[in-house]
Parts: structure tokens; C-alpha cells; sequence
């Protein structure tokens, strides 16, 4: 009989996962910001990337904790609560959009600082992209913000345009072969290889 | 470059989850009741088992569709709201949880009516299994049951006793191989399968 633990944990640690995680897909996560009392739990994730939507600088721990564990950091400065609100930017929800969806870095975890709006906005733009209705998409920002949920959130994701994102796309093709296991070809179409390289943002990798 | 989108979807259908739908592990999913305008996106899913936590009888209309998807249902009866209040029975709950974490029933589905307390308290257990802190454990729970979150299901998760199961379980192991392949292997220990066997409950299957 299986238990679902993880490999790393025999039963004998008490796992905390950061405020308002989640799981979004296979290889993919959210949640509010990581601290040092979560990593036990997010090692347990193998993450190899991590896209953060803040603008403020990575703290040293964390990235202390990245280098140890080779997980890529994908930083996209997004402005948090500012008065008046800064409009959300699309060009650079697309470009972490972009990073997110390529297989190549999952296991992925994406996180801002409460994992509702910034976080909420890029899974919403995500869902838009597998072709979920609007409904169920609305639903799932509105059930991660709780009630500190907003207007302007729901109405970014409703006019975000995952046209021109999928006119660069191939397809991963999810194979489910037996016992719960699940597997993930990843298709390549070459030209669109490039497109993609070029809007690629700078990655910190490899320290 | 990778896209999440189903295999079969090529980017025309428009996906429907069932509502409160959320991904809880791999391979385990949550939601409130599937209606048919569902069916296009579970079968996306590739639902191998779905644990159906109601007392009423399945309907004809999910019982063909798991039929012609040869998903085995595993119903475990529990009362939803009555006046006064049914306690959450246990050994309901350690009997489903048991079906949970096999994970040759994998990929599976939970659900209830709303997939707020009877799914809510099953999910909560699994992750006392899974050792993940009380905190966690109810943020989530309350998260997935919103504005209708009850006090006496977050105490029933709180005492819940996960050591009984613990000790007729073996181990998954997870391993994460290259571009997002995610496997697991599924360690068996004979002596737990036969306790495993003698506690399972009917299954519907191949009709």
C-alpha cells in the first residue's frame, strides 16, 4: 500500500509549506512568500525553478537556499500594492508566462509576497492558456486571494490575450502509463525554439 | 517550448472543471459534484478512481461516463448537513483515506456535494499523513470551503489519529527526472497488502 509522503521524509519531520500554497498542476506550485521555516517542506518539491514576481531584491537566505538546492531563480518585478494601483503589466506577466510553461523548468514554484494578486494574475493567465473556462478561472484567483480578492485582478485576466503566447507553441503531451504514473513528453518545434530564447529573461543559475 | 494543454485538447475545446475544483498531489484531485458539462475536462485527467463521499446513489449519468472511461467509483457514505449536526464518522474517513493513498488507484478524484467538508476533512487527513503542520492543514481546508468553513470539521481534522494508518503503510517514492518527468515507484510490502485487501471496500468496476 502507498503512502503518500515524499521521499525525504519518513514521517519524522513536520512539514510547513508557505502561507497560501498550493498545487496549480504536475510540476507546478504557488504560494506566498517562502521563509526559512519552509524550506524543509519546499525541498521536498525538487524544485529546479522558481519565478518570483516581486520587485524588491531575493533575500540573501533565500537565495542561499536556491544556490544549495541549484534551483533557477526567474525574477519578475512586478509593483505590489502602490496608491493609485500601478496597472499589472502585461508584457511582463507574457514573459513570466512564457518561462513558466516551459516544461524544461519544472518543477516550478511561483510566488510573490501573499501569493494572491501578482501570483494569482500569472495562474489566472495560465488557465487561459490550457483553455479553462473563464468561470473556473475567476473562481480559482477568487478562492487564493480570499477576501482580500480585486476588481482590477479579475479584469486583467479576463482581457489578457493567449493568442500570440500559443502562436509560439508546440504542446506537452501528458502520457498516463499504469500505477499513477504520469509522464510528460515535451515536443519541439524548432523556430519556435528561437522565438522563444530571444524573450528569455535573465536567469541567475549556476552559482 | 512547452504548452499546458491537455493531449487531447488541441487548444479548440473550451475546458469546464467541476466547481471548487483544485489539484491536491499528483496524481489527486478535489472538487464539488462533476456535472456533465464537466465530463470534457475530467476526461483530461485520465481519472483512474474517483472517491465519492455521499450517501446518496450515484447518478445514471456519471455512472456511464465512469463506465465508458473504466473509472472505478468508491463511494463512502457520509450525511451532509442535517440538524442536528452528524458527527464526521471516522472509520468512514480512515476507510476512504485508505483508497486515497494507493496509489493504484491513481490518477483519482474526491468529491463530495461541494467539496468543501466532507472532501475538505478527507484532504485534511491525507495531509496529516503527510505530515504537514495543523496550520497548514487548516489554512487549506478553509481556503477550499470558503465563507462556509465549520469549526467542528477543522477539530475533527485536528483529531483525527493518522498513526493507525502510518503503521499498515509502506512508502512512495517520488523521483523527478529531467524535463518534468515526474515518476513514482510504488514500494510494496506484502503484509500490508493483505491488511490493505481485507479493509477495501466495494468497488463499482468494469461494467
Amino acid at each position: 500500500m502507498g503512502l503518500l509522503i515524499e521521499d525525504d521524509n519518513d514521517g519524522g519531520e513536520v512539514l510547513i509549506p508557505p502561507a497560501n500554497f498550493s498545487m496549480v498542476e504536475d510540476g507546478v506550485y504557488r504560494s506566498g512568500f517562502p521563509q526559512l521555516e519552509n524550506f524543509g517542506f519546499l525541498s521536498t518539491l525538487n524544485l529546479k525553478s522558481i519565478i518570483y514576481l516581486c520587485a524588491e531584491p531575493y533575500p540573501e537566505e533565500n537565495l542561499r537556499s536556491l544556490q544549495s538546492n541549484n534551483i533557477k531563480l526567474f525574477q519578475f518585478g512586478i509593483q505590489g500594492k502602490t496608491d493609485p494601483p500601478t496597472p499589472m503589466p502585461k508584457d511582463t506577466v507574457l514573459s513570466a508566462l512564457r518561462v513558466l510553461v516551459d516544461v524544461r523548468n519544472h518543477p516550478i514554484l511561483i510566488h510573490c509576497k501573499q501569493g494572491k494578486h501578482r501570483t494569482g494574475c500569472l495562474v489566472g493567465c495560465l488557465r487561459k492558456v490550457q483553455n479553462w473556462c473563464l468561470s473556473s478561472v475567476l473562481e480559482e484567483y477568487q478562492k487564493c486571494a480570499g477576501l482580500k480578492w480585486r476588481q482590477r485582478d479579475l479584469a486583467f485576466i479576463e482581457e489578457f490575450d493567449v493568442h500570440g503566447l500559443r502562436q509560439c507553441l508546440y504542446s506537452i503531451i501528458y502520457q498516463y502509463n499504469g500505477y499513477g504514473l504520469k509522464r510528460r513528453k515535451l515536443l519541439y518545434q524548432e523556430e519556435n525554439l528561437v522565438v522563444q530564447e530571444q524573450h528569455k529573461p535573465q536567469a541567475t543559475k549556476g552559482w
